[in-house]
């Protein structure tokens, strides 16, 4: 599987990115074409001083698995990938990171 | 459910990274106590420009899973969890951010 990774820093004000988050950006990302699954990460604590990569806490993550990286790429391509990532520029360009992966899951 | 999320930077030695993680500390994170799933992300391409939180794209991330917040507290004091502690600050400390989360899986 591949995955979509959106990590966000702290935005200024948290009631309206979370309102915007919950009640618009969400639902439009979870219509993208070909999602299988998406997990929201509510960051709660560093553990960790800043370094040279990450500067400070994230404050959401969100990741958005999808077969394989063609399925990724036909969904970020289509109408609704498009619509998300237009919504996703309005409220939270400066704030986000996306980044795509390979996901295996470990034996445990 | 809460994660333990590992956020790693691009090493030096990418094969020495790999073969260590891959060998000795995943499997050393695998037998962490109360455990439920845990999964790798290796990353492909950062979408967006670096920004003030997220100076450059991450090379891996590693999501482990626990019941709740006592657990993860629980098992990071554990045997289990101080050896895996160790393991990480010997092959990666000045490479790893962790930060805890709520996780919640989105209807799609």
């Amino acid at each position: 599987m591949v995955s979509l990774i959106a990590i966000y820093k702290t935005p200024e004000d948290q009631a309206a990115f979370d309102s915007h988050y919950n009640d618009v950006h969400s639902p439009l990302a979870a219509k993208m074409e070909g999602l299988r699954k998406m997990e929201v990460f509510r960051m709660n604590k560093m553990l960790t001083p800043p370094n040279s990569m990450l500067a400070e806490g994230p404050y959401l993550m969100c990741v958005m698995y999808f077969d394989n990286q063609e399925a990724l790429d036909k969904s970020m391509a289509s109408e609704s990938g498009r619509a998300a990532a237009k919504d996703l520029r309005g409220f939270a360009g400066q704030l986000v990171s996306m980044v795509t992966a390979e996901v295996s899951e470990a034996a445990i």
